[in-house]
């Protein structure tokens, strides 16, 4: 009876459970896939001295997957791959196919890039909000990330960008792409998230012997080079005093220099009302008292609308912000679509 | 010289790494740290049939922490606790006191139930958001939790909710408490977050021989035990369709019973923005064609922002669709307030 066991080797050659080194020796077909990292020949080594001599293959190879599943019908196979072994989607899929055809499969859990990045930094993990992947493909477009980044700041949560690494072409997104694509978006957003002075941190092959972290400001990292990858960089959102102490001790910063990034970001709403409040405010200005009295209501109602954004504003009901100062600016302009007032805005 | 380094243990007995075994290998002092999980006496015997040693420590030791500082001032110091040692905000302030120190630190990441929640659960990790803890404190009042919960499903993103344990009074939150308490804080705060047919995954012991996995509606597993700690219950957000099969195939479900629960979660906006386009709609139908033609400019534009709040509602352009909308009404409004169109909205 055969089976298929995806054992998580962590974060680099001696991070997989003694579990996982059990589940492989075990085995009687072990593969091991590289798929985000770069290849490290000390993997191999590190895993013969543990008497582990494995398959190398490619991410074509596990997509495929009828020789993994036509040998797990029958004996012990084991999969292997840096991380958790189930945070490829491949593998999930895989797995599910796996099942579907009866074979017994099991889960090695492993340290991830996810969970040790906050560990790593010194920031409290439970405060770390929705992950970004940023791809080559995106680097250059990045509006998803730069919106994620956006809603995790206004949550004051910190963000983690996982920068893609290709093993096939040996291709990667470094850490100054990445800070260059966000200042793009910024420029093209404006939604003020993202500037020369946000100050993040970028963790290069953590769990390696050669992990490499540094922190400071975007205009102070993004002309540096980090060596080889995997690299990620954490957006603080806002940081608890114990975080700031701990940045400050882990990166050797002053702890002065060592700041959050929420401060400074407002809610979209938050920069618009204000914008089309002065707006009504200029019109208004410019039709009081200069019409007919049969324009009382309309010019009454607008004021009223215009107060009543700015409440809901300050009460966070954004959406009912929007309207009422929407609705203000309509009424008014109507006056002068039909030639009643002439308004300049 | 001293120093002090942090091992994760990983999810069980068998879930420290090659690195960390190595680690604690060359410490002179071992300690072992209990905090969220109940003591396994199993974990004892793995570690001793590795060679380790260990002298197992309560929180407030690694709170205080002076012992610990003072040893490691002179000898090589391991401290191993379950999942990452990190995770811990207490271990961060060890670690950044120790650095102030000037004792050398480093960590060993291992593997957390937060990733493994996501890759055991067949759902795309990445497609998890803000995580949340259940503590026994908030439970009957969970609107934190809520909160993120709907926060997460509009994002058609997933949630894990950590269900609190505390070694010292070995008592904990079941997974039928924390989704007692959802449905308490549903009946509270009625934004339809969550409710009996709800999909949940709950997954017990993750890591363990006797790891358990269950999932369905919460009304069919809000009566159910789960045996011991630690618990944690994922609410899936929008499912794709390779999630919704190794959902099933994991779980031996059919297909059809898996389902994501963003679906009849909404933004205020899409609650709203479709009401008072249906209201300018009726509005226009009173007026088009039978006003003088100086209002000619009114009455389309009032259908030109109608049909751009939609276009920006569509776009996830919230605030846009409402500003429009207001516009638009506020245009046609103006018309009622001024003599000119009698309108029933």
């Amino acid at each position: 009876m055969g089976s298929l066991v995806f054992v998580g080797l962590g974060l680099g050659p001696k991070g997989c459970s003694v579990q996982g080194v059990e589940e492989m020796r075990r085995a009687e077909v072990r593969y091991l896939e590289y798929y985000t990292s770069p290849h490290e020949p000390e993997m191999l080594t590190q895993l013969r001295k543990l008497g582990l001599e494995m398959t190398v293959v490619d991410r074509g190879f596990v997509e495929d997957g009828s020789r993994i599943l036509s040998e797990a019908a029958e004996k012990k196979v084991a999969l292997a791959a840096l991380g958790d072994p189930m945070i490829a989607t491949t593998h999930n899929e895989l797995r599910t196919r796996a099942i579907k055809l009866g074979i017994e499969t099991r889960v090695i859990h492993g340290a991830t890039i996810a969970s040790a990045a906050a560990s790593a930094s010194g920031l409290h993990s439970y405060r770390f909000s929705r992950t970004v992947t940023v791809t080559r493909e995106s680097v250059n477009r990045l509006s998803q990330a730069y919106h994620i980044l956006h809603e995790n700041l206004l949550e004051e949560a910190h963000t983690l960008l996982l920068l893609e690494y290709d093993v096939q072409s040996g291709e990667g997104v470094s850490p100054a792409d990445a800070m260059q694509g966000l200042l793009l978006a910024e420029a093209n957003f404006k939604r003020g998230v993202v500037g020369e002075s946000t100050f993040v941190l970028v963790l290069s092959r953590l769990g390696r012997a050669d992990a490499r972290l540094a922190a400071g400001s975007v205009s102070s990292l993004a002309g540096r080079t980090f060596g080889e990858p995997p690299h990620c960089i954490v957006v603080p959102g806002a940081l608890h005093f114990t975080e700031k102490e701990a940045v400050a001790a882990i990166f050797s910063l002053e702890e002065a220099s060592v700041q959050g990034n929420s401060g400074p970001v407002l809610r979209t709403a938050q920069t618009l009302v204000p914008r089309y409040v002065a707006k009504t405010k200029r019109a208004l200005e410019q039709v009081q008292g200069k019409l007919g009295h049969e324009y009382d209501g309309v010019v009454e109602n607008a004021e009223l609308y215009m107060r009543d954004a700015e409440r809901f504003l300050a009460e966070g009901e954004d959406e009912m912000a929007m309207l009422s100062v929407g609705y203000a600016e309509g009424l008014l302009d109507s006056l002068s679509f039909s030639g009643v007032a002439k308004l300049e805005w």
